[in-house]
């Protein structure tokens, strides 16, 4: 690579593009660690997009309106701190800078979207970054489409790896972005041939311009490093029909000893090397030391889009005090004003007729109400809608010829799904939720685990909660997977056992600002298990008393989800016998950890036989039962141990031992 | 579709389609739920493949050189089990069909391996089989190169729809497949145009053809249909140099009122439209009921490779003793002979030098004793070789100018990786191994669920386990995924401490022959902590006592991992201050949890206040406490209870309490 030529040719560029480049070498020398030759391979095409392209003002990084920017290949995560420091963001001081990757610093290793307005996402986990550009684009169309050009109407682009193509996740939003035409995206790939185990070809040979051809891109190519002709491909890729993908050709670790190698992806701390880099570019500053024109330059770039921002501020305010007002509740992700008494008549209506239904159906119920007043949502299943039941009659279709419609048709991509509703709700304006089965949480658990990281309300309804899907069998019953969603931090994991439990949840799971929601839904139809209506939402406390023992209590059943109708039963049995049982409906173990102590020992006082019952695995039970040893025999767990099977449903529950004569049985041998 | 044509043109054909066709409807009636369309539409592909080309004996379905079968697209399920039976495996009378979808038959909702030795693969999380397919062609490459065309050479075929190819995880597999050149896989597509949610243009418009071509792939169309024009693909896709991918035009449901319908994909169980269909077919016999004549041919095929599974097994006969003795220990998943004194080796050089190494060095160390003596092993790392520690120097790389390396380049491809993995495991004579980090075990966890549901001992090694990976932030640090992973049935976790728990964990692990293995290893230097050699794996305990309290036991200290320093550490300043501690190592609960109970006991006696210290969250550890209100406070947890953060890992370990000092607080004052 003749790099003095480049100097030589556009030296104000260079200049610019150089800024970002040492300020990496310097930031990554400082802490001993991350990953120098991202941020110094696509340097220029990240110039360029910011001098001539993005739209945006670094005094104001949550301008709604402003372009997105998404850095897919986290791990060049200096390159976003680079840019957002020279364009002056007043978050990014050079001192930030200089703590790279150190404790309470904003420039985190991988850009973490909580630490910063000026932070579009968090990325790192590959290809998370692609396709949440697919979901920030899509929100866009939306957007445009329901306010109008004069209020949304900005571009997405997104800087991929080989690795953020590599991951099957890209194929995903590569396809959901083909066929929805997102002719406002622009995805930049960083062409450089070199991954951490060495040349790409190692492991590929995909013709990645091809491959994004096929599924409806416009596909376009630049030098990544001759700013003329990076220049030329973004305004080309602009005014594309498609999608576009610019195929940039690369040199990653440019100008030093390492580029083009593996070597020179990771963290580039030798003092010699540096010093030989900064020489071959002719930077003669110290660390940190940015030269005032060029820093001038960049500020100038970070300004440029000021006027457009306070333009787009007496459109807002020209709107009518009620449009305007929409704007902000749901820009700001308040919870809609009707949602409440809605969620309420929702209730009443479930007391008056206790309707036998399953809470998937329950969901759509809710939804069926909920979505009119709340023209946020946007919803959506990974070809599953009609056992999901997530599509109500009012939303129409999102696709190219229908921007306003409000559902999306994911296809077979639970993992795009997830994904594209973490960019949904990143833009603001949304609030998506989408469907599959909850088996099949495990396919899109990168993005669930970003939803919770990144602190967005997805709301994620997985239908299939249990063996109670029957015949399918174990490949479609989930087992483990209400533990492991409970494990994850930052998730509310709902299981309601009724319609009023499933409402009450969905005001919940909306009601968040920065917490995704698991809505496990069952397939078989439950009975109605609250039956006089009250205003208050029982479910916000975790678990609740459901049906108190009548004489002594002896026996504490605690379930959730299609085995409260189990605990009932068993109870009923149980009361029989004169065995005083009481039954605890426990839809949110999360929110009955944030009890304080005093409601969590009313609900669950000492003294007492407690068995938990949950067709899946134990974990997470032990929590509120006695522990192994603690009482000496005096808890039990009826659950799953292993996979489940095919075969009907009620035969399930049979062999697996999941009834209420099997409850029965275990409360009395515990009270012995 | 003029069905009519296709019946007077190849009547021998037609019929035996219509086999599996009528066989399908009859079951999915029977159960009343099940998926008729996909077996209606490729019926005439099936057939034809079975009659010309499929290598195999239906009476010897587990023989080791057969052509492998996968129908990615499982939940056409009845299509391998009409297969199966009338071919005349043992296995599948008709009654096993007839009891589709019932508790106890072989004829599972999906296909699962597990139930019959004629089911390759559990199929249905769409995608996987495909996947799985190409890890079962990179084995026959392997074996072939190392035993000989003689005993090792065959193809593999795969049935995928369109769900396995919007699955981003088949992405991953197209490309490992395409730099692999595997020439003896042969992907045959579905093309129906349907899914669930309606055509597939709903929510897709990839072009399948080229995109498969942009990998590499060689890519051939038929008429779904036409026996002819079938057999003349699959015959060319047979001589391609690459893998093969041959678009088969297709209708699903062929012949009923549901064709090309969403509805077809589903269960058709309408009386009247089963018996229209079945005239449409000039199909007159009764249900379940296969005419003689059409049997016998199917049975014909069915032991058409007899003769070579005959001249195979002379082929095997004919090897040296030794030779055979080593593939029938390699096919049969027994111990590698040399395991257990290899194992012993590296445990007395580590109480000799005592080495302070990351676990995931300890694992090198171990993978360097092991590989040479347990040829089987097939390492691999999604493009972090260097991180996980996975490539010994005996290996060699496999690709295709070296089908005899035993280390793939998996590239950032985890979900493919593991898919893949499954596949060779499944193929047999090859024990498999792949490594990534910790974090993105989410990325597979689909694949990594099917290693346990198939009983596939794939060893998974997941490195960079915790916080103490420091800098690269919560992105990349686990926090939930013990836990998430301990969650799965059948699924072994271990978090070893020091290079000997690493190598007890490996023969574990090595020895497995139903289930799968998590080593999860830490980044950080870890000191030694089991000073004396024993011969005796303490690891297959599950936990053990490693130090006890010198005087009177007041508090049972119980960690795993990196987190068996901070507990020794702990000890120290306890005893110090009088306060008798032991410290239980638990590097596996799954297999401590296997102990009998005075074992249990023996290890964590009553009477002692205990604390488990892991750096993840607590769930998972309840078990092994005294729960919540068991003994009033006498139990404790140190561990993360939200996302990690970047930072240095000291630091880390610092701001998260993750202590000695702090582990010493809570001992005291649970002490009171």
């Amino acid at each position: 690579m003749d790099i003095s030529s480049l100097r030589q040719q556009h030296p104000d560029h260079w200049k610019k593009a150089c800024a970002i480049r040492t300020l990496t070498l310097d930031a990554v020398a400082a802490a001993n660690s991350g990953h120098s030759g991202m941020p110094m391979g696509m340097a220029d095409v990240a110039t360029v997009l910011y001098e001539k392209h993005m739209v945006f003002d670094a005094k104001a990084p949550d301008w709604p309106n402003r372009d997105r920017f998404v850095l897919s290949a986290g791990h060049g995560s200096m390159l976003v701190y680079s840019l957002l420091h020279l364009t002056g963001d007043p978050e990014f001081p050079i001192e930030e800078l200089k703590n790279f990757r150190q404790w309470g610093a904003r420039t985190a290793g991988h850009p973490e979207n909580f630490l910063a307005k000026g932070i579009e996402t968090t990325t790192g986990p590959l290809g998370q970054g692609l396709s949440m550009a697919v979901g920030l684009a899509m929100a866009e169309e939306s957007l445009r489409a329901r306010w109008g050009a004069k209020i949304i109407d900005h571009y997405t682009y997104c800087i991929a790896g080989d690795g953020c193509l590599m991951e099957g996740v890209s194929q995903e939003a590569i396809g959901l972005a083909g066929r929805h035409e997102l002719s406002r995206l622009i995805v930049l790939w960083d062409n450089n041939g070199i991954t951490i185990d060495g040349k790409v070809s190692l492991s590929d040979r995909t013709d990645q311009k091809a491959r994004f051809a096929a599924s409806g891109w416009d596909v376009f190519e630049c030098d990544g490093h001759d700013p003329v002709d990076i220049d030329r491909a973004i305004t080309a890729a602009k005014a594309s029909k498609g999608p576009a993908f610019v195929a940039c050709t690369t040199h990653i670790a440019l100008g030093s000893s390492a580029q083009d190698t593996s070597k020179g992806h990771g963290a580039l701390t030798d003092a010699k090397l540096i010093a030989d880099t900064k020489a071959a570019y002719g930077w003669t500053h110290g660390a940190f030391e940015i030269p005032s024109d060029v820093k001038q330059a960049w500020e100038a770039i970070g300004s440029r889009g000021a006027e457009a921002r306070k333009a787009w501020e007496d459109r807002l305010a020209a709107l009518s005090d009620a449009k305007r007002a929409l704007f902000e509740q749901q820009f700001s992700g308040d919870v809609p004003k009707k949602l409440s008494a809605t969620i309420r008549n929702v209730k009443k209506q479930a007391a008056e007729t206790a309707p036998k239904v399953a809470t998937r159906r329950a969901s759509e119920i809710v939804l069926e109400a909920v979505n009119p007043i709340a023209t946020e949502t946007l919803g959506g299943s990974a070809d599953l809608t009609g056992s999901n039941n997530t599509k109500t009659a009012d939303l129409g279709v999102f696709d190219p010829i229908n921007r306003k419609g409000r559902y999306v048709y994911y296809g077979i991509r639970e993992h795009g799904m997830a994904a594209a509703m973490n960019g949904m709700a990143l833009h603001g304006g949304l609030r998506p939720y989408g469907g599959t089965f909850m088996c099949f949480a495990d396919y899109c658990r990168p993005a669930v685990r970003l939803s919770a990281l990144m602190h967005v309300p997805v709301v994620y309804v997985f239908t299939h909660d249990s063996i109670g899907l029957g015949e399918d069998g174990p490949t479609h019953q989930p087992v483990e997977h209400l533990a492991s969603l409970r494990a994850m931090p930052n998730m509310l994991v709902f299981r309601p056992a009724d319609l009023t439990e499933t409402a009450e949840a969905w005001e919940i799971a909306l009601s968040q600002k920065a917490t995704p929601s698991v809505l496990a839904l069952s397939r078989q139809n439950l009975p109605a298990v609250r039956k006089t209506h009250t205003n208050k939402n029982l479910v916000a406390q975790g678990a609740y008393v459901l049906e108190e023992a009548t004489g002594k209590r002896q026996v504490i059943l605690i379930a959730s989800g299609s085995e409260v109708e189990v605990a009932l039963k068993a109870r009923e049995a149980l009361e029989a016998e004169g065995i005083g049982t009481r039954v605890v409906s426990m839809p949110c173990m999360e929110l009955f950890a944030a009890q304080d102590e005093a409601y969590r020992r009313k609900v669950l006082p000492p003294g007492a036989v407690r068995i938990a019952i949950e067709a899946g695995v134990r974990m997470g039970w032990d929590r509120w039962l006695l522990g192994e040893r603690g009482r000496e025999g005096k808890d039990g767990f009826i659950g799953m141990t292993g996979f489940g099977a095919s075969a009907p449903a009620e035969r399930l529950y049979q062999e697996f031992g999941i009834t209420p004569e099997a409850t029965v049985a275990k409360a009395k041998a515990l009270l012995g």
